[in-house]
């Protein structure tokens, strides 16, 4: 059975206008391929209510699993969670749940749980919470779209939170190769590998150092066997 | 008159699966911000030709500019060009002027132009190369739509020779004002200030430093004087 799918939505100015490197992508591909969730899609759209709800419905239908990132928090430009529950016409509202979670947080901290931070416990009808144990507010599940906070260190926790509720596939297994030729001495090579390991996928990613041309060739695959065979017959074949 | 707008497809297996952090998105992101095009989506998408063709599509026909990075080597799996192609209904093949720039170059450098390195001169049809003054194989824009490589030195090379042609509008300038209060405590002094400056954008970015949460308000526009104003008005309200 193939690996489940999975897209991720990335809601941020911040990183369109250049001004941060996005770091939740590279940390939920991670954890994902760990898994064996193979992540199919990244988008990355600014806070801008439509092209948030048209990018969720539309990778929502093509993918198992959706995770979002940013846009959850207290202030006038965090519309996410609104524009997720009018993507599936569902009502949403300041839901008993989430304003318990604050309540108590905010008590404890000495805080005022003022309008701006009632907000994040507006949450869509029929979502699950998402565990948020860095600064509380919750994140949630709505259909098979999981919202989560864009600060890292909440987001990471959101999915540590979440990826244990999820089935996933087999592991993707990797082996890299570096071989210290141009890709283009060894492009023939690859692709015959690849016409003979039509279940694995070999990648070939090139490099320049000091003005070297070298390829990282890299072979993915679920059976450890498979990739150990792929990888003995290139480096068989580059010998020649 | 408004930006131009933009969009950018990253084309790679390697940054789904982890295996890399992208680095050509955060480049081209910040120099389309200083030559004032807004770029408003970015898309990552696997070496999958149905995947490559779709986003291609979509993206050119919603934003005015399109920038895609990765798949025009000469492996395998570089299928970029021939997916731009069918997406345009172009002939592709190999082209006298980029099989040309690959001659000198490789006769200069001894090395031998087999078969795989030729596919790199294989362009559509009406499109223009784009020069690649680090290692010579050529993009080429058709349409709206910039094919550059994912090699990152290579990328920046491309976007250096493309941007100058294009028409940007006014640069997006920035202030950054750094508030030592969690983002709930102000939210409602940024949304009064987002009403009364609607022509600026107005971002807030929590973050955590030692247990302390903070917030760095970015306000964003095309005029100095309107950004000024803001950011003195911001700093007197929460002074208050």
């Amino acid at each position: 059975m193939p690996n489940p799918t999975a897209a991720m939505l990335v809601i941020g100015d911040e990183i369109l206008s250049g001004r941060t490197r996005d770091a939740n992508m590279h940390f939920l591909a991670q954890e994902l391929t760990k898994q064996g969730i193979d992540l199919k899609e990244v988008r990355i759209v600014s806070d801008d209510a439509a092209a948030i709800e048209r990018s969720v419905k539309s990778l929502s239908e093509d993918y198992e699993h959706v995770f979002t990132s940013g846009g959850i928090g207290p202030t006038h430009d965090d519309i996410t969670a609104d524009c997720i529950a009018r993507a599936f016409g569902k009502t949403i509202d300041i839901r008993a749940d989430a304003r318990a979670l604050l309540e108590a947080h905010y008590e404890k901290s000495g805080l005022e749980l003022n309008a701006a931070r009632l907000r994040m416990a507006r949450i869509p009808e029929s979502a699950t919470l998402i565990e948020n144990p860095v600064s509380t507010a919750p994140g949630f599940t709505l259909e098979n779209v999981h919202v989560m906070a864009g600060v890292p260190s909440v987001f990471q926790a959101m999915v540590a939170s979440v990826l244990p509720t999820l089935t996933g596939g087999a592991p993707l297994l990797s082996q890299t190769l570096r071989v210290d030729r141009g890709e283009g001495d060894i492009a023939a090579t690859l692709s015959s590998l690849a016409k003979d390991f039509g279940d694995l996928s070999i990648g070939c990613y090139p490099f320049q150092i000091n003005g070297v041309f070298g390829a990282n060739v890299v072979i993915r695959g679920t059976e450890g066997g498979r990739i150990d065979a792929a990888v003995t017959r290139l480096a068989r074949d580059l010998e020649q």
